[in-house]
């Protein structure tokens, strides 16, 4: 293997699929999921899936170019982490619907304009959670009531100050660190 | 709540402490623990926590200015992912060794250069994962042999490439979509 060589594939060649499983855990936020699968090469290994509902995150600018983040603490991080909004989509309920309504609850400030940008997994090596993002403006004061075991203290910060926060460790966490430069990187671009 | 306050907050008044906890899966990749905390306002919660080793992405350039990108079926997800090169930190290893080893298993280039960018959580609200990003550059092809469960086509990326590639949809990974705007932002800002 002496560096890469740009050459197509066939997806299927690196399909891994299925020959039985079973589920080892049902709980509040994910379930865990064992599976028997067969590689390309014809082995079979475990893969191990944390099953967790969709979610949503939201990037909610001002009319001030300053966008919306929440302070929480998060137990299996041990620590309080500086995050854009996010949440779980409830069952039957719309992401748009989800966006919105997080974005309420978290922050008291409710969206005139809400836009999907994309969508991604935030740990694709384990689990099957999938995020869908939102970009929101035209914000007014209505909030809804907080979950009653969240507690959450959102704060708007400014270009410079967001920057300033994700350069100097102060983002950690992923998808938030991609919506902040996804925002900047579109910012400065558009000049 | 109307509308969001800019205030500070005494991090210790969000935090949550363990009661009580037990390890319900100890298994490959991860282990599933759910612990019981006292939240804030004192009720007990039950917190589900996947435990997962640290991780390492790698964010490689070469001398005309393209990135690798690698594609890998992604089990959990059920399709074939393009992602920035990453990979698990065996124990006793150091970050920056697992990141040199990771992409020259993955791609067949070694790094002459390697630095830290920085370190986040994946799934913050589920998983303790935490992963180092690193900068590599002045590669040269010297690979190490794959991992031979592992499936992967690496490729290089230009930055129209790249972020074409992230605009369509194409790249559906958090931790991989802000390495790549992380890297398209500081390119733009320098000119």
């Amino acid at each position: 293997m002496n560096g890469t060589k740009k050459r197509n594939f066939d997806p299927d060649e690196l399909r891994e699929e299925r020959v039985s499983g079973e589920t080892v855990y049902n709980g509040r936020i994910l379930n865990l999921r064992v599976d028997r699968v067969k590689l390309p090469h014809g082995g079979i290994r475990p893969r191990e899936v944390v099953e967790h509902k969709k979610a949503v995150m939201i990037l909610a600018e001002n009319d001030r170019g300053e966008i919306l983040l929440i302070n929480q603490f998060r137990y299996p991080a041990g620590e309080v982490l500086t995050e854009l909004p996010a949440g779980i989509v409830e069952p039957g309920e719309d992401c748009a619907a989800a966006a919105e309504r997080e974005l309420r609850e978290e922050t008291g400030w409710k969206p005139g304009k809400i836009s999907k940008i994309g969508e991604f997994y935030t740990s694709p090596g384990f689990s099957d959670e999938l995020l869908t993002m939102y970009y929101a403006a035209d914000l007014t004061p209505d909030g809804l009531p907080f979950d009653e075991d969240e507690f959450i203290v959102p704060s708007f910060f400014s270009k410079e100050a967001a920057l300033a926060l994700a350069e100097d460790g102060g983002i950690r966490d992923a998808k938030s660190l991609y919506g902040i430069y996804w925002w900047l990187y579109g910012t400065l671009r558009r000049g």
